[in-house]
């Protein structure tokens, strides 16, 4: 468990959900949860029952000091606290296949790792405009959605569908299965993003801001493809990164 | 004068030249300054040697409250406080004839209106990467060039040339006289980016977050050019936008 990420405080968009057996009841009625944070060393029946109820949910729980949790209420919280989402997390195997049925052509978005919420915000902001279907990011190491990351994206995290699943190695495996290609946005290769052929099922990998695509996925790409570079130094903000390989998949589409 | 703007505090890069006399002989020295604060209702004859002074520079000077001048310094600074500039601001007649000399086809970037320091400091680390030979701002009306510019542009504010000028209309016409056609990036046409040809020496034209490109500079243009959108509701931030339409130039110039 990442123990290293600040617990979030209560915002505008985020409410907490404390105490086990209300957190439990919370994730058996389907609420939408952003994160269960759980205190460190904590033990009993219930959580286990906790434990049991989210073997069967995409939903990140990460263990904490019990100091975290104070700093989030002063009420008592039983070592647990949920925080609610403002978006209803979506299944990609439950939106490709209604993708083709309507007769359009895939255009999927993964994001692996990025933890930047502003990053995340201005790309789902971007990933509107360019008429993405679903955006997919992994259970950990993904930036919170909460209200900052609604702002960025002006709002447009209310109309694309996110997606959240515990490997974006088998997501990106079921997608090729589906029929996309995957296409890796990375600068470790010779061949830019005019190479692959975006008019057919596509879904396009962003990286983390600071380590990129991970190297099993690089791997399992159908392509790899290089926004080119003005000059050796320079590289892109990652969102700008995402708009130029997102509008190159567009121009060849139109 | 725009008196509405806050008066900034100190950054890592940005230093306070204050007192009359001293704000003179820096300006007479050619130091780098990013805007000249003067305090309204002062008189007198160094003010009008001042303002002599700076009639042959172009450096923006606003009338504030001695309030605002008090919370920027405790020190004695009559009534004047320049702050200087991280960078060295360039004039767009000196680049665009070293560009052709140089056997480069100008791309040039001119920023209308642009009030955010981040999105300012996010495009013009874009522009680096895209290639962008010069970046135009007005001389009011514009973000200032201070430590969370220079952070956002990821250090290329010290790469590309940065050129300020009174009269952003009027360097337009220069730059048309100098054979660049104007493109505008808007919403008020039906012609997609993928209509101009961008071969052609280029100064794209990117308008303010909120009401957009001027009039007037819209009707001086060659093209009008939209990027297409999904859907009606969505718009794309200004440096996703800036990106995408400059990496259009750069594909077509491969």
């Amino acid at each position: 468990m990442d123990n290293n990420r600040r617990a979030p405080r209560p915002k505008q968009n985020n409410t907490f959900i404390f105490g086990i057996r209300a957190v439990i009841e919370a994730v058996r009625a389907g609420q939408d949860i952003e994160t269960i944070y759980v205190q460190r060393g904590i033990a009993g029946n219930l959580i286990l029952e906790l434990k049991t109820v989210l073997a069967d949910h995409t939903i990140p729980m990460q263990t904490v000091p019990v100091e975290k949790l104070n700093r989030m209420t002063q009420k008592n919280h039983q070592g647990v606290i949920a925080v609610s989402s403002p978006i209803t997390y979506q299944q990609i195997e439950d939106l490709i296949p209604a993708i083709y049925e309507r007769g359009e052509t895939p255009l999927v978005l993964l994001l692996d790792g990025l933890t930047d919420v502003r990053n995340m915000g201005a790309i789902v902001r971007t990933a509107a405009c360019a008429g993405v279907h679903a955006i997919v990011v992994p259970l950990k190491n993904s930036a919170q959605i909460n209200a900052d990351a609604i702002k960025t994206s002006a709002g447009a995290l209310f109309n694309v569908p996110v997606c959240r699943h515990a490997s974006l190695y088998k997501t990106a495996q079921f997608l090729q299965e589906s029929g996309l290609q995957l296409v890796a946005c990375t600068e470790k290769t010779d061949d830019l993003i005019y190479v692959p052929d975006f008019s057919l099922p596509t879904a396009i990998i962003m990286g983390a801001e600071d380590v990129g695509i991970s190297n099993e996925l690089l791997r399992l790409s159908d392509h790899l493809a290089k926004i080119p570079m003005a000059g050796s130094i320079e590289s892109l903000n990652v969102s700008v990164s995402a708009g130029v390989i997102l509008y190159e998949a567009v121009r060849q589409r139109l």
